[in-house]
């Protein structure tokens, strides 16, 4: 049987990660992110596939080409203005998490309003790197536990 | 005297249609619903030219290399979001109709803002397929009554 | 087997149509909206059986006593201020379709609500005189396609 | 001494009481309504006159011809956009309960907010028929216990 | 040359006038403020029509059936709620004057919000009777210094 | 076959009444209020139940406990504030009715929304004692209607 | 006996009427309209004291060294933002009249909110200098009427 | 070296769980959470000690009795409504996480507003019990990446 | 005579002043505030019986067994979330002052609206200690000025 | 060493006190006030600076031209429209108290909210003359407190 | 052909410039301001004519006294309250440009609305002496190439 | 030493410059502001790098691949609805400059708000080509002053 597959889409400047503002953002650059996220993935028997865009359109593209099984979805500044993002995601009816490295209710009022949260299967913020993995742990075994 | 020529913009996640979610937009491809606007648009005696994007700037770029008389607008998820296209339209100074498949004032409330609207020539919402024809009969109208 | 029988609610203020304001509402008299009705009626073969008032309550009763298959509503004034309109629409569960003669869209803050499009199948506004026709189309449409 | 003598008035609509939507407003007509209220009239030896309008000027227009004590109220639509009937209660200055046959607070948002109920004794809602029978008695209780 | 003619329109509750709630409205009947308003009309030689309905729609009726040159128009009730009497009047496009016997600013917070106010030529509020001689010398005044 | 069993929930400075502020709440004491329920109880053969307290957290816990079949909820001033009673009575899964002693639409503004009303299977406010023995008659009708 | 003093109050800007903006304010110099409300008053037998200032405070103190019977006020720009003139009237407990030259509900939204005009016994708005006439004559009215 | 210790605190209600609406909160009861709580504490290495209460003011006095590094809450219907949790929180000064069994953002407009969100560390959502064992692991790995 | 009474209500998280947030609350332990308040009291010749819970209903309830003069309430967080110590407060009918240690008009927004102090004699924030010792100078002053 | 000197403002409209609304401000002229304050400061051993005007810019220039080491604000109506006032207290950098003669809750909603108390150190509401002699005393201690 | 006259209004507290709050505002003096415009007046071969006030009318009463061609306004706090301001520069019909030493938009809520900007030519913001500056170039750029 | 690079973001239809709509944007072409803003730029002896797209994420990445030492930005329609773009003008830590070529504040309501203004050095807006210009002035005024 095939291993569960897991899109991570990472939104507009996370390939900035680790460059700048390290103190709200952690010193980690996105490509180890990613490396965090494939070494615990090989322990989750699963695969992890991220993409970055700067581009609302690209991000919607990721997501109807999906071949996944269900997302990791840190929107960053695409969370609180993209109506597309969420219509790709409830289109293509697959199961996300929401993800953010900051706490974002600590944050500018703006920040505070998602479009995507309550279409997701559940939200992790805060943790920096650890959102990421917390969140792939949480889609994992809600795919295992949901048959 | 050459025909009219009416421009389609299909916005973001439109290309998914007929692949996803039958039961809130219907069976029908993209392509169908092209082709069921260009035998109409034969039986009119006017051309259509359909162009469908993610990406709100490509929906920009193609309304300003225009070379057509009209639009037929379904900006989808930008409906909501895109003072961009608003501007775009409004700065070639097109008449447009703005379609919607679904009745829009039937779901979210972050759904039944349009920021076209106001500048459109009129709004078709809540027919399907037929959204796009009354649609294209209606500019046509338009276009043909107001020399 | 008989004919489809639709309805047309005209509402308070449409009886004046040519008389005044031409400029917002056209040159076109209500009885010559009506016959226009009839002769697109023919082609489609359907009836029509307009209706004006510009007392509510007569509008609610002819609703109630409606013996027809769908309904054209254009509520006017009554749009935006009559929750008695809606719910005998919805009572009597019969589909309709919402036209206005202008863009309600561009005009007073008051007019840009609605208190009957969500619960309409769809909504067509700003053609004019083509809203009506266009409304009709899309009704018995809907009709036809929905047994 | 004369008998009490309470005025009953059913809003737009509610002449199609039973035959319309039986899941939400119940499979009682309004004449057995009326006929319910009449029984419980006899046991607490007082007079029901009931009065079903569509339109508000009718309500208006019984309310100030009264000849009763006191009022039942079911504005149903009018509930949310009646100042005149407000108005008229006000002006006759006859105790009046306020009566809804399904929860108006678990229904639509614009059907939470009731121009009647800060000058109403008191209100009744969600109990379908007995929303009346219990109205009745509340009435007749309040006018009894305040001589 | 023919006398200007100014019609009155009374709205809903009106005709209670003198007999409910003096404190709020005075002791005056409605008769009687129609008998003041005729006698000032043959000192400032103009023709005063009153007309007094408790049916918004028959309000409607009367402003298009006009044959008057302006209007006083006391909408009570219905001031705060009928976008058909605001259409009415724009639809036959003659100049009027809203008046009220009571300061609608110091009421219930309803009762700020007029939908007449700003398509009227003025306001007077507050002053009883008062308000309508004041507002009928206001729009005479009006029609003769406007040609 | 047992006796239907009817939860009554006091909740904050209920204890008070009788003693404190006659004009708002008249003048029976919290007692005479359950003496009166439970004769009304007698002729209606079930049994009622009643429970005060001023802390949250032990009106959640006597839900919780309930060995009833029903609730009539007085929450005072919980009825504005408490999520958790909400989610109490819903958890248990039992029906109630809401009721209150004074008319909480003619109170301040912060009074006219309750967090219990959309989940009750109606409210009756403004009849004094009467709200609860109309309140137990309600919900014993709703019991033996619904089986 | 003596006579009936009536003070007026020009608020901001006013000293520049018939200088500037005639389209909006017409044509007539503040002093005009002083010298007709005192030819008005020569009629009705009473005294008009007119006052204008551009500073707030100049225009709570003439306030509170009235001497007056009663006021007429045009505040102008401070009509929309001085709690301190609200608070002189208020404090000298004297009838006043708030009027305008121009229709301030066609104008701005932030015109339509006026601190004054709940406190007033009334409003006359909308006929240029006839707005100060009959201002003058309503609260002549009112003082007399009244004793 | 001592282990770290880690408070869970269980807000109102949550001593049902499993046994009641098990589609909406799963079928766990709340011991077996605080066994698989203790289960993953043992492979962290961590201490955790578990406290349910459904007063509000008990929750208040646990946090303040403390004797932890750090907390996991689900305040439960409390989230939204309770200053003093949120007051006491901050005034012991430990590193918390917020927990939520289901999606608080798919459920009620009022579930949306947390008072503990903006100074949680972070939030972990809509993972039944999961969102207790990921919050669990992010909030040991705060405490040790941040010594 | 017996000398007057004044309790002391403290609300949630007060028992930690002194031992946590030094720099928002003050140095002072709870105790000493009470010792400064006696030794207040002694001057002013009256009694003061403080009282702290973290407990809501509590607070309640030591309203309501009051056997005082007057209160000083310092609600804390139950300030701006409690309707039930407002009704305590109201339904004893004894005159409080309310008291805050800091500023709270400088604080979050939450915490700018209190649910008490529109039915408070005064309000007394911003000085810490001294805010206990000025309340209970105003709320004596305020007992021995009104008889 | 100098003494503390304390300027004191009063804003428009309180030269009136003691002669209107006795009922609202109390019997006592400004004078008396600043006798009884001057009294206060006497046995505080410090000097008060009081100063009354209408005109906003002339309190504005008195706070420029302190030479004060604190402040006592009632800004009366300016409380609640001055960003001068407020901004002129900012820029001289000197701390002060606030204080009304009235409990500004308990009055109109356009009182409630004050543009002065967030920059304030503290404020005193509701006591009459004690406003001023609390606010003098909490100055002084903040004074004295804060070296 | 004589020389542009530009007045330049300063608004309360800006006579402070220089010596306070040096970090928001800067460290130069008023006068060091103007000293710099006429330098630059020179440059641009025009005059400015500079005007402090602190009160709100000798604003009104300098803008109305102008005898210049177009004005730089920085109304400081009165930016955010005054219709007065607004009304006298639209009544003299003169260009002007708006200008804040700080940038308006990152700072309070209350700072960002303005009743100046949508009447102004345009708006500088946030370049300190510079605003002034560049505002001066902006307005004498626009009156030279708008004859 | 080498030159101040000021990198200058033209946004969406900014390309149809001088194309479209001359009398709302003017009649120079996009190209010749960049040539103007090249002149001014060999004055003040910096370089400046424009650059134009329809597309928020290719805006996204050109600040990302900065390489300058400030910014004028125009972000057209995306200034009201991008956190993308302000989210990289923060990341990078750069200045820039907010610019117009309309005044922003008399157009439509939903223009008013700026996502950038608050994190920019300051805003020019409503002077056409000058705008450009005279943010370019500012910003290397900016740059020069705070070494």
């Amino acid at each position: 049987m095939s291993r569960l597959r897991i899109g991570v889409l990472h939104g507009p400047n996370l390939n900035l990660l680790g460059q700048r503002q390290p103190d709200v953002y952690g010193v980690q650059r996105l490509d180890e992110i990613d490396d965090s996220l494939k070494r615990r993935a090989e322990v989750l028997e699963v695969d992890v596939e991220p993409f970055q865009s700067n581009v609302e359109g690209e991000l919607v593209g990721r997501i109807q080409n999906g071949a996944v099984d269900a997302w990791i979805v840190n929107a960053a500044a695409y969370t609180h203005t993209s109506v597309a993002l969420r219509d790709a995601l409830v289109a293509v009816d697959q199961p996300f998490v929401e993800v953010h490295l900051s706490n974002i209710f600590s944050r500018e009022a703006f920040r505070r309003t998602s479009l995507l949260s309550d279409v997701a299967v559940g939200v992790v913020t805060g943790f920096g790197l650890q959102s990421y993995l917390l969140g792939l742990e949480a889609i994992v075994g809600h795919l295992r536990s949901d048959p």
